[in-house]
């Protein structure tokens, strides 16, 4: 099928968004890299997504500029956004409260982010609902909302890890194993 | 292929977003449902979708209570954002901006989004930039941008409409043959 002039990536910006981010998966896998999750079997155990899919979808992402593959510790390599991956931020915010309103489980979200300064909940606006500023993707916690469920037996390392209190864009496991952030050492 | 606990649709509000507008198509559709387009032919037209496929998202949107089918005066039925569908807002306007950040065009972005009350732009966090208030998606106008191509002799009408400002939610085309928004009549 052609491609139309308004989904040919020349002209439309939202067009060009939803080719990058739109496919059923991609955007799953940038949420999880903002929680922090930086390894191949971290995204494939938590997402519950098979090897070979996981592989070609952070292929895509690479190739987008959304993700950029780093050195870890050890012998293998680690996923993390980049800028263009973390300027996705407040689409995945806009959706997640999207879906949280009108598909979320009867207790509320099951995350709710906010200012790492005050710890006060981040508004759909993007700023602190305390202090009233824009709050940067580096100073936003994740946090367990009213929605999330209680942690199960079979819980995988990154929904065990993510029922505390995390700081986007730190690596949510094994900080000992991964380059330190920019933003600082992990809490 | 299961469908793994974190896109089961129970537990992830992102996930659950996915389902719904993550599809190639449908995030389009939507876009151009707050430009004021309402009709099935329009859509076609606009996006250069096969009718088939149109209509198979058309009936996913209405399934999702994202749009309703609303009289029309004549004998056709148009399609109109539920207040699902016009929460869907922010993250049409998020995805929007990182496109135009990242994939747009040289001159820069094709539409600008302004507060009709001041004719200022949006900015990124939804307020006017002028008055620094939050804009109601009713009273934003989608007005031409420096990146917008010039008209085209083939240009279909939703796209020659769209070269003048106009405000979201309002029939784009045919305002006399189409239900008057609740807002006011059309300017």
């Amino acid at each position: 099928m052609p491609l139309p002039r308004d989904y040919s990536g020349q002209t439309c910006a939202l067009a060009r968004s939803m080719e990058v981010i739109g496919e059923r998966w991609t955007l799953l896998i940038v949420r999880d890299a903002f929680y922090g999750v930086r390894r191949f079997g971290e995204f494939a155990a938590h997402l519950r997504l098979p090897r070979a899919v996981l592989a070609d979808r952070l292929t895509t992402l690479i190739d987008a500029g959304v993700l950029e593959r780093l050195p870890d510790t050890g012998r293998r390599e680690v996923y993390g956004l980049t800028p263009k991956g973390i300027a996705l931020w407040p689409a995945v915010r806009a959706l997640t409260t999207w879906g949280d309103a009108f598909h979320g489980v009867a207790g509320g979200p099951r995350r709710v982010f906010r200012h790492a300064t005050d710890d006060a909940p981040i508004g759909d606006d993007g700023r602190c609902t305390d202090c009233g500023r824009p709050v940067e993707v580096g100073d936003i916690l994740v946090t367990p909302g009213p929605g999330l469920a209680p942690a199960a037996e079979d819980d995988d390392p990154v929904t065990r890890a993510l029922a505390r209190p995390h700081r986007l864009l730190r690596p949510l496991l094994d900080p000992a194993r991964t380059p330190r952030p920019k933003r600082g050492s992990h809490p």
